[in-house]
């Protein structure tokens, strides 16, 4: 049995379903990790049983003890192994007859750490394969399932989490948290989370796969630094973006990267990023993201907004400064911005100011108020030849930014076409005003540059689709 | 007289310091840029005399109005000139006979808005120079000195100000708003700023050239997006930056960025930006950023570290992801990575956990604790091949963050080669750690590559003054 074929929809759910997690390495002591696990699985109010399993205690956290994971009276079907690498492999074996279905591996000092590791990374996948267990890690943090009807915080980390639609595949613990943690700062949920370390057994191609039938999962971003097949991981990663965004972030493209890269994972870098002067093939229709922060920002636009149908993009401003940075960023980022159409002309220059500029960018004018527009955006976005708008709005004292607020998400909600909103503003004395784009689950972006980048993000990945 | 010759370090004083300044248009409306200038500079205190200027009120804001100009009693260094387009050159000729030094024409409807404003602009230009005044705009916001000892918010905006180090050009007034209400978010200083609008006297290059000679201003961020000489633009940027760090922001790149432009601000693209397919010169070692945020977070490093004294670069980090994503962001920014010397590696070896990578990125691991970070930090600063650290940090629960974050602002404060720190965390769980760091003056990023960008601007911008 072969099983690091990528899984079916129903391969990985005992995983991320499990009915019972068991802690083996499970500590009394506070500030390890064998009993943080223990404790976010509880502050988390994860739905399953708990199981702590350690030869000495009789109770951690107000949980019943096990010394062993074979005097567990139910079924478990999630392990995680805080021990010493060393005795991985005969705690992988009592696992295998007491019949676990998943272990993560937490644990460090294999594959990573040289020839002894490797061998004995080998020696645990060969008792995982024997009994038919699954692996995630070695050398890794775990696995989150935020679905309220679980919650499942199988993680020693400390990132609050909000259920939402947003799925996060980081071979890198730290890369991950930092992911995870930056979506709550922008008050965005996470559906589910996978750190896999070594990835000796379940690897991204079979996670995301799984996520792409997810039917919560509406975005995934997937950060890989060591891959044992590029090739293989490039066809999962387009018949999964077939199917959902894939916000791809993977460094190592760099000699030195990749040389820190071989240290982290213990693998090969990919190589497949388009930064990457070695890329073997290219990158075809598949999101790359240079950084954290903007794969971060084009997941929001994927969460709240519905795709385009195409890549024409309508630009409307108050301020002609932004309206030029946009079109730049649109424009390198595969849209086009196809000038306003002779009917769609006539009306604006009905109800805009004359000094205003009807154009791709339109600038409406820093005095244009909520009546300007919203007229400029019902326009724009019943243009044949418009497939998204980008609304620029710095918020101006003169001008009843709240009333603005209020008929933009109004037309954005109803509208079949993506609204993307950069609101340039003082986030204390505009408070109200962004508090209706929050409260109408539209997404908004504080510069001009982010937003025009999230929505070719959107587009590329719509065209792309079709 | 050419007044448009790019001034010494004295002939922009009166702009910034300005004795008096008059608003003529100024407007007992509320919520109308003739009454938020006055009141503007009279909640930040300015220090000189305030005269609104109007044929109707006696008192505006508690301050007495005179109906002309020329019946102010005292003498008046700078006007703002909120009135119609066409009404401009009669007040500006009134302004001559006063002997005002400088206007702010915040009026727009000139060099932008066709044949007719060119016509109007030329015949402005002209009165100016018959009477040796300086302009600034027309179609613009203004200028702020945010020197505590003068205060001068000669601006209609919005956005607070703390006395600071950083001084901002940009041409247009929306994007000016962002980048200051970005570094207020941030909590850096202003220094000073423009926001010159259509330019037609005094531009980007006159404004730099006097920062460059500013002892207050430690790094200027500059956004052009139409000039009238782009060669004689770069030979100015290049002169500043010998003197001052000058970050860049060049947009109207793409053709429908140009365009966009044209009808802004009214001249023509530059074409500088290394983004641009026409670019014709190289962009030598002037910094280009592409977005706002990029600019904001680099600025901050200038203003509160030491430039390195080369290109070597050494990483700290506790996660192997973070220090894979700093190695591809610094060797793409022109920084190199050297190994730890034999000694540096020997002493590293003795005081690390036997796991830790001592390499460069150099992996101290999760478990890293106060010891380790503060030796590991030490021996790189001291080492002969390190010009640099970024040193990243990921919060464990586990680890005494605050003693880290002591150690760390102790030994980055001692060394005169440049800390960045990167701290990956939950701002809210980890606000004693992050305070220390502010406390101590030394700027912490979020994310690697974000801390990366900022140490290879500081590193291109100290190696080509070299």
């Amino acid at each position: 049995m072969d099983t690091r074929t990528p899984g079916g929809a129903e391969t990985l759910t005992p995983l991320f379903n499990p009915r019972s997690v068991a802690v083996i390495g499970a500590s009394s002591r506070e500030y390890t990790i064998g009993n943080r696990i223990i404790r976010n699985l509880l502050d988390m109010n994860y739905s399953g049983a708990v199981y702590p399993v350690n030869p000495k205690d009789a109770e951690i956290l107000g949980k019943t003890v096990y010394p062993s994971v074979g005097e567990i009276p139910g079924p478990v079907d999630l392990v995680h192994i805080v021990l010493k690498n060393t005795l991985v492999p005969g705690i992988l074996t009592q696992c295998g007859e007491k019949g676990v279905k998943f272990c993560i591996i937490n644990t460090a000092g294999f594959r990573e750490s040289g020839p002894e590791g490797i061998a004995l990374e080998e020696t645990v996948v060969g008792i995982a394969r024997e009994y038919g267990i699954r692996l995630i890690g070695p050398n890794c943090q775990g696995i989150i399932n935020a679905d309220p009807a679980v919650n499942a915080y199988c993680n020693f980390t400390f990132t609050r989490q909000k259920p939402g639609a947003i799925s996060i595949f980081a071979q890198s613990g730290g890369v991950g948290e930092v992911i995870n943690n930056r979506l709550c700062e922008l008050d965005e949920g996470l559906r589910m989370y996978v750190s896999s370390g070594n990835s000796c057994d379940i690897r991204c191609e079979d996670v995301i796969s799984y996520w792409a039938d997810d039917p919560g999962t509406r975005a995934i971003i997937c950060h890989v630094e060591t891959m044992a097949d590029p090739e293989g991981f490039l066809r999962t990663a387009e018949a999964v973006s077939r199917k959902k965004p894939l916000l791809l972030i993977l460094p190592g493209y760099t000699d030195e990267g990749a040389a820190a890269a071989r240290f982290h994972t213990g693998g090969d870098p990919s190589n497949l990023s388009p930064e990457g002067t070695n890329a073997p093939m290219p990158a075809g229709n598949l999101l790359f993201f240079r950084g954290i922060e903007e794969a971060c920002q084009a997941a929001r636009a994927f969460v709240h907004l519905p795709l385009p149908r195409g890549n024409r993009a309508s630009v409307i401003t108050n301020t002609g400064g932004a309206g030029v940075i946009c079109a730049d960023e649109l424009i390198r980022g595969g849209c086009t911005l196809p000038l306003p159409e002779a009917e769609a002309a006539r009306e604006l220059s009905e109800i805009l100011f004359p000094e205003a500029t009807i154009s791709n960018p339109m600038d409406v004018l820093a005095t244009a108020g909520p009546g300007e527009y919203e007229k400029a955006l019902s326009i724009m976005l019943q243009c044949d030849n418009v497939d998204s708008v980008l609304l620029n709005f710095i918020t101006p004292f003169f001008v009843d930014c709240d009333d603005v607020a209020r008929r933009t998400v109004a037309l954005a909600k109803e509208s079949d076409k993506p609204v993307v909103c950069v609101i340039m503003t003082d986030r204390n004395l505009w408070k109200d005003t962004l508090a209706i784009f929050r409260e109408g689950n539209v997404p908004v972006y504080s510069t001009p540059e982010e937003g025009a980048r999230a929505l070719a993000a959107l587009t590329r990945h719509a065209v792309a689709g079709t």
